[in-house]
């Protein structure tokens, strides 16, 4: 075999591996968006069919010699990461049969069907088979694919190259000392703002209309973006140029579905502002989960949380809701926008309480895959958390427990990026301030001006470097949570007079 | 091999068929529905290596000799005729290659994205490459399946198992006879019903809360179906308890959307109402093209058009309207929802000129798979029949010869079937008026006691059968063309009091 031959056969297989993920993406769309309920469990079957046909492409054996032909010569940078990769996931997943990856995928589309049947009917007894095997399937595969790490441990390096509990414990250890304290002298000023507005009746069909601003405004561009409703929202890119998201709507709660879309369209940018020679390979780009979130963090609060956000946009949400907003002045709006008030639902709370949330669910994710807990007081131990973190009673599982997504998928490790994802937010957002006049780009309506900035500083290189080197190239220095940190307690120090 | 062994090896072969037949169905649905055009290029080719991926699965040597073997021993009367379709199908396919398959798949989505530039754009000339193409590729593919046939004898076939261009110009002939001189009585009274408010202004929004209501009216139900929007209306069952069907909105035309959905869920419960004993089966599943457009003609015109199909209906729609219909009766809306009128646009086109527009696309293919014309000539030849047939001036292609989409996916040999399938609904009908009181159900909203009794008289059968022996179970008569033409003549006789 010479490098030529070796790159051809990588280039074919990676082909055909990408154009199996294109159409279990679409299915997988479909089914989280549009597909009749009767049809799911044949859908599911069928799924895991077609993913199990994926394997031998992916095992192939003329596959693995070229990849560890490739993993021994010298290759330029990008070439040279993508290979190092494929030949960590193949690794990987020659650990396990055709069989068990068909299961595993069957397994978790069930689990996902009984989580919003579950959630739908505040019911957590329909999920939670489903949650513990996930849970013991998850623990099972882990250990197989690393026996002699810790099974937490190796989950959180799935979602963040590097990433392990000592270094989250470090990390939330500064987010308690330096926010809790916050927290609680900001619960005290309660009522210092008014955000009484936000929670009025605004039909679904007039925010859909809003919505449209919204996507222009971002440049989220229907050549190559579509939005669906979900019950979770979520991004999920078919290719560079077909990007997809969703967002659901809440009648008595005008920004969830804003910042859910921002949010989203955050994701969304970083999938179609890749490097274009990545189309052809399949490792770089597939970014990092905590580098996402720090992406998607930062349209939705960086920039979606400030007033200037607002200055073309909110004649536009007044107009559409006079009964409810024509007395509220944009600063007012703006200053609503951020109140922090300890809440129930993650995709919802402030910059501030935020990445308490997701303190509680690495907590918990911790004791799970540590064998700490009895997994039957998983719904026990979730709002016992939420009482000591938050001061709240939850009053169903559905706000509770069974709020978001991610477990039904067995995306266990994910959460810790969300805090991971805002704090590095913030280091490339204090660069950002520096480098140009973001109040100035965002009340003249120029959001371009600042997708590009991500893009040219972050986003066109994929998965070339970890999250460490990203921010080592794009802001001088290596990853430091202060700036995290003295965001938010400027910012809310600020807006609550403290 | 033994028979257990054999049926075991159809069966697990057909699934896995059937699981990519899924994701290339959810591909499909998305592609015309929903999907960014910036993604197309990359869209089609992923999707048509997929459809490759089947190939070597339907021509398994494994299966080949399973079908032979089942080919040879006693079944019952459903497997009997699966396997047998099996074996058609089966020694079709085996004269292509892979290749072949995946240059054809792309060649035909290639050609339907330029097929809705074209009649968006009103410029044939985008589409034209494209369609010279798949005729030529056609024709080439349908001689190696039948090396001895006449091309366009073995795609009527295709389409309709035992038609041939013997029996459409007998059927065609029986049509023009008995109607042309019919639609020259009715078009010298143009002006006898009054139809001008069919075409006012009817915003979008407020037809799509109509069709909300015409779907629980019709019993097309979320849990099972589920309808988008599209250029061109179809339908698409991914399973039984799955169908996708779609319609399209127009501003100035009130019964467009309402006809074209009716008709799109009549395709719909055809594949709702199938035996579940199909599901695990490919053959008796996949019914003729001539059979589907039966019932969806059926509820489109046999029950659609009935004044007693609006009896619930019509005040909804009065509501949501009242500027353009407050001071038009039921009987007068129902009246103009018949207008018999020489027009441009097939999908549009009323009961009676309906099988004209079929008539001349039947004309226009014959003489390309006989080549017996300069395909340069194509636009012209369509205009010119559009004058000579129904005496109209083709103002531009998008509403000539780019308006149906058939030709993009290459269904050539498809059009007839809906003149065919419309005779064959009318025999139904003629049947299904002695066996029940029509107008009495529809009046009273129990849509369901009449598709059940298309389920229990012909839906149920799925492929089990043939056309001819279906009617001649369901009606006790083989096909009577008569049944078509009798049912027009008395229905425009009297409407227009001729």
């Amino acid at each position: 075999m010479n490098k030529k031959e070796a790159l051809k056969i990588y280039h074919e297989h990676i082909e055909k591996i990408k154009a199996y993920d294109l159409v279990l993406a679409t299915a997988d769309f479909d089914s989280s968006t549009i597909a009749p309920k009767k049809g799911n469990a044949y859908r599911n079957k069928m799924m895991s069919i077609v993913q199990g046909e994926a394997f031998p492409i992916q095992t192939d054996p003329v596959l693995v010699e070229a990849i560890d032909y490739l993993n021994g010569i010298k290759l330029d940078e990008k070439m040279s990461r993508e290979i190092s990769l494929a030949k960590k996931n193949l690794e990987e997943i020659l650990r396990f049969t055709k069989e068990e990856v068909m299961e595993y995928a069957l397994v978790q589309m069930n689990a996902n069907d009984a989580w919003l049947e579950a959630k739908q009917k505040k019911d957590y007894s329909i999920f939670e088979p489903h949650l513990l095997k996930l849970i013991e399937l998850t623990k099972q595969r882990t250990l197989k694919k690393k026996p002699d790490a810790n099974v937490y441990d190796t989950l959180l390096d799935d979602y963040e190259e590097g990433m392990n509990m000592k270094k989250y414990d470090a990390f939330f250890k500064l987010i308690r000392k330096e926010l809790v304290p916050l927290i609680k002298k900001v619960s005290k000023k309660q009522d210092f703002i008014d955000d009484s507005f936000i929670c009025k009746y605004y039909p679904v069909e007039k925010q859909e209309r809003f919505s449209k601003d919204l996507k222009k405004y971002l440049g989220f561009d229907p050549s190559w973006g579509y939005m669906g409703v979900s019950e979770h929202p979520f991004t999920n890119a078919f290719s560079r140029n077909d990007v997809r998201i969703t967002t659901s709507y809440e009648e008595h709660n005008v920004i969830s579905s804003i910042y859910s879309i921002i949010h989203e369209t955050g994701h969304a940018f970083y999938e179609h502002q890749l490097d274009p020679a990545y189309d052809r390979l399949i490792e770089l780009s597939g970014m990092s989960s905590g580098m996402h979130e720090s992406q998607s963090r930062f349209l939705e609060n960086y920039l979606g949380k400030r007033e200037s956000f607002f200055t073309k946009l909110y004649p536009k949400l007044q107009k559409l809701f006079p009964e409810n907003l024509k007395d509220v002045s944009l600063e007012d709006f703006s200053k609503a926008a951020n109140v922090s008030k300890c809440s129930l639902i993650r995709t919802d709370a402030d910059e501030l309480t935020y990445p308490i949330h997701i303190l509680i669910r690495y907590e918990i994710e911790k004791m799970i895959f540590n064998d700490e807990i009895d997994l039957h007081d998983l719904p026990k131990i979730w709002n016992q958390k939420y009482k000591d973190y938050l001061g709240l009673d939850v009053p169903d599982d559905a706000s509770g427990i069974l709020q978001d997504i991610h477990w039904s998928l067995a995306y266990f490790g994910y959460f810790p990026t969300y805090a991971l994802g805002s704090a590095i937010g913030a280091q490339i957002f204090h660069q950002m301030s520096k480098d140009m006049d973001v109040d100035e780009s965002l009340s003249k309506g120029d959001f371009k001006a600042l997708t590009d900035y991500l893009k040219d500083h972050i986003q066109k290189y994929g998965n070339l470097y970890d999250y460490d080197r990203i921010l080592q190239i794009a802001t001088g220095e290596p990853f430091d949570p202060h700036y995290y940190t003295d965001y938010l307690k400027e910012k809310y120090q600020k807006l609550y007079e403290l």
